[in-house]
């Protein structure tokens, strides 16, 4: 894969001739460069062009249809149409009524978020949690099979889990009701289809390891039910936090209906679940600059951090919010061209597996473009003294994944501080000694003790925020208010 | 999916309206029934219906072309041309001076089984062992992109692994030369990629699962440098075991050429790594019947055993060769319209994951139809008292892999020992009482003491043969002569 910011997207050639050593193409008076990965596959190669590419003469491409949306218009959700699965206003009181009448199955908190996933088509064009059909399509092939014979992506099982209890419990009925933690109603699953939930095979499929320790497993699928249960479901109401947080909560037709009054002509959405410090900033920023170089009008940041569980040590939701607050009050992103919201999936840290399924969200919220770096959604191994995930792992498999040849991958040029600029900036070999890597650990230490970042790393607003937020943990009962603040980022 | 044993490809029908409860299609003046999964997409339903309905008017079908060879002609290998990877004759000595003069690799036993599967074409398009972007996109999506945007089904990897000091010697170097354990030159691997071997990450993600008694895992994956090298390969002469069996070892190229010579319009593979009974000659015969039945002319079994590592308790090969030979000797299976030859591939016993590979090397060889029993290439848990798989989903992943839409799956229907008739017939719930199921397990303890089956079970030149296999090993040494057989098992 090419390692420029620049857009990119996937092109194929069959001709022997197609070798990395060929000459950078030039269009509207800008230089692309192209790179390749040799493949097995007699004389063909994967070529990764910048993405405006897809606008030279059709006969030099393959596969470029709808990688750019017509101007003007976003880019298509998966499968043609946005699933949306709230019940109408006029009929919630019948179903209501009706939910009442069946029998109910009480979900986690992490149930509950795939619940809101769901009823907003952030998977379309799933609508329901999955039958085994869709289970064993997502498990096996990363995607699933549309009546075309066109593939989507669906890189991670969305499934609800029942024990025995429950399973005997529903097994006469078509349908059962759904209620939230608090006992509430919420939603109705019809057409029911119950099938065997082998945790096992899909942990290993899933996390391609089954190492204990992997935070996802441990919190929501080795003490689930035995069972999976799928259906079609329909939500009572939105789902709703009431954690202050509600209004940064868009659902993708809310989020096309605001990038299509801005006009917008690319979205390139940033998913992050950390705090922006100014590397992250420079990215996104730099990525703009190019988008316009290349001609685009009206280029719009999607800001998505996601919002649903994270491991202890993540920062909070709540404060990961306030400094993205101060991030764009404070100017180091343009409040102009972005678009905050928050992604309310649960983070698997699932590596290059969850990382599709954070792209494809992302298309059904509009986004035509996805920047993606180093080791997304990975982790440190749980007991090894390595990443979990090869750190490139991420952006191959996102530019090779069924379901996604339409979106543009952005992948991330290591930014680190600068020592000779006293700013963050792209880290340039020829003179490695100038810059200073700073981990999220040493971040997160420094904020702990209270010390300050070289100036220039993030914004003092932004930086004052992560400080308030470690020193409201004091180091005795830190255990304790670790606990305290995972329930937080759990609780919905 | 439809458990009926007639020929079956994958609709899709989008319309609410497309219910399980659809009339049967007539066509021909035979009647053809349908059954359907649910899913959780809008509106849409995998449907199965009879291969036949494929040349029913298009406007009722979708994805049906290139399921049907046109009469007379084969289905076409993945990637259109059959990948053949031998040096002509007339370049030998010269590639084999160059080979002389290049670092080298010893391979084992089961590397030389891959470069005997690649150097055939049994796993076109691909030209050599796989470098990291093929790696990846077997691993996450079963499969491999090609250069017009469809998939080839691709499941398992396959890789050649070196250690640490092979791959110091090799580094500077593009090309490698490969040796046999006996230590001759047989191949030279071009444009070498050296890339990671994350063993966990392989296991999990192939095998579905991480624990300790995999067959395949414990020989030929554990013990392997943590290095995979993939590049394109050039092999120098055939691959000969020189076991007495070379002659049953037909190439997908010899395969087609003889399916011609027969002028098969339909030819239905049928992958076994165990003896011949009864049941499965029942069920081969019953499906040559049904698709004449359906109109074809020349319907030609594949009886396809496979040749590569098998686990120690599996029957070695040369004895199941001299039992599948009594099985067309004895007429049970009828010479004239079948085709025997050994599928040179290893066992992996993976399951789901691994019959789509038996599925697709059978596509090269020019099989459209695939006979898929219950639990194909699966095995007990090597530690919990279940199936490693669940024995369903190997027809279900099957039915739905990317690149394997083009190929008849054919669901095994269970066949028992009918006691009221004496004879192999095909499961009837309604008087299960008159059956007799005869695992692997009781088969084998059967010949091992000596004893009869039931008459009618396995024809009795076959079963000579087991019984006589199984004394040859007596009770005292048969850790030691277990040893010998796996070492048989492997030898090349």
């Amino acid at each position: 894969m090419a390692s420029t910011a620049a857009p990119q997207f996937l092109l194929f050639s069959s001709s022997e001739s197609a070798s990395s050593a060929a000459p950078p193409v030039h269009y509207k008076d800008v230089s692309f460069s192209l790179s390749s990965v040799r493949t097995g596959l007699r004389g063909l190669r994967y070529r990764s062009f910048n993405g405006v590419l897809s606008r030279a003469p059709k006969g030099r491409l393959h596969r470029t249809d709808g990688i750019m949306p017509p101007v003007g218009s976003l880019i298509a959700p998966d499968g043609g149409e946005l699933v949306e699965l709230l019940v109408p206003e006029h009929l919630r009181t019948h179903k209501l009524e009706e939910a009442s009448s069946l029998p109910s199955i009480s979900l986690t908190p992490i149930d509950m978020q795939w619940v809101h996933i769901l009823s907003e088509g952030w998977a379309s064009p799933l609508c329901g949690f999955m039958r085994q059909s869709e289970y064993l399509q997502s498990l096996h092939f990363n995607s699933l099979r549309m009546p075309d014979g066109s593939r989507v992506n669906m890189s991670v099982p969305i499934v609800l889990a029942v024990n025995e209890f429950h399973k005997a419990s529903i097994k006469s009925y078509s349908s059962v009701s759904l209620r939230a933690p608090s006992g509430e109603l919420i939603a109705i699953l019809r057409n029911l289809e119950i099938y065997k939930h082998n945790k096992e095979e899909r942990i290993a499929r899933t996390w391609g390891s089954t190492v204990r320790g992997l935070p996802f497993v441990e919190e929501a699928v080795k003490n689930a039910g035995n069972w999976l249960i799928g259906g079609d479901l329909e939500v009572l109401q939105r789902i709703k936090y009431n954690d202050g947080l509600d209004h940064y909560r868009l659902s993708p037709a809310q989020l096309r209906k605001i990038l299509e009054e801005k006009k917008a002509d690319a979205v390139f959405a940033f998913q992050l679940r950390n705090p922006v410090h100014n590397g992250h900033a420079l990215l996104m920023t730099d990525t703009r600059r190019r988008l316009v170089e290349m001609g685009y009008k009206k280029p719009i940041l999607l800001l998505h951090p996601l919002g649903g569980y994270t491991k202890a040590d993540d920062v909070p939701l709540k404060w990961r919010m306030k400094q993205h607050e101060k991030v764009l009050e404070e100017g180091v992103l343009d409040p102009e061209s972005t678009v905050i919201g928050i992604f309310p999936s649960p983070m698997l840290y699932a590596g290059p597996t969850e990382v599709q399924w954070h792209a494809k969200a992302r298309i059904n919220a509009g986004a035509n473009f996805y920047i993606v770096g180093r080791d997304p959604a990975g982790m440190r191994h749980p007991t090894e003294k390595r990443d979990l995930y090869d750190p490139d792992h991420g952006k191959l498999v996102l530019s090779m994944a069924p379901g996604l040849e339409r979106l543009n991958i952005l992948p991330f040029e290591v930014a680190a501080y600068d020592k000779s600029k006293g700013r963050m900036a792209f880290f340039d070999s020829a003179r490695s000694e100038d810059f200073l890597f700073i981990s999220g650990t040493k971040m997160r230490n420094l904020a702990r003790l209270g010390e300050q970042p070289p100036e220039g790393f993030m914004c003092p607003g932004g930086w004052q925020v992560l400080a308030d937020y470690y020193q409201s943990l004091t180091r005795n009962d830190s255990g304790n208010s670790t606990k305290q603040q995972r329930e937080k980022a759990m609780s919905v």
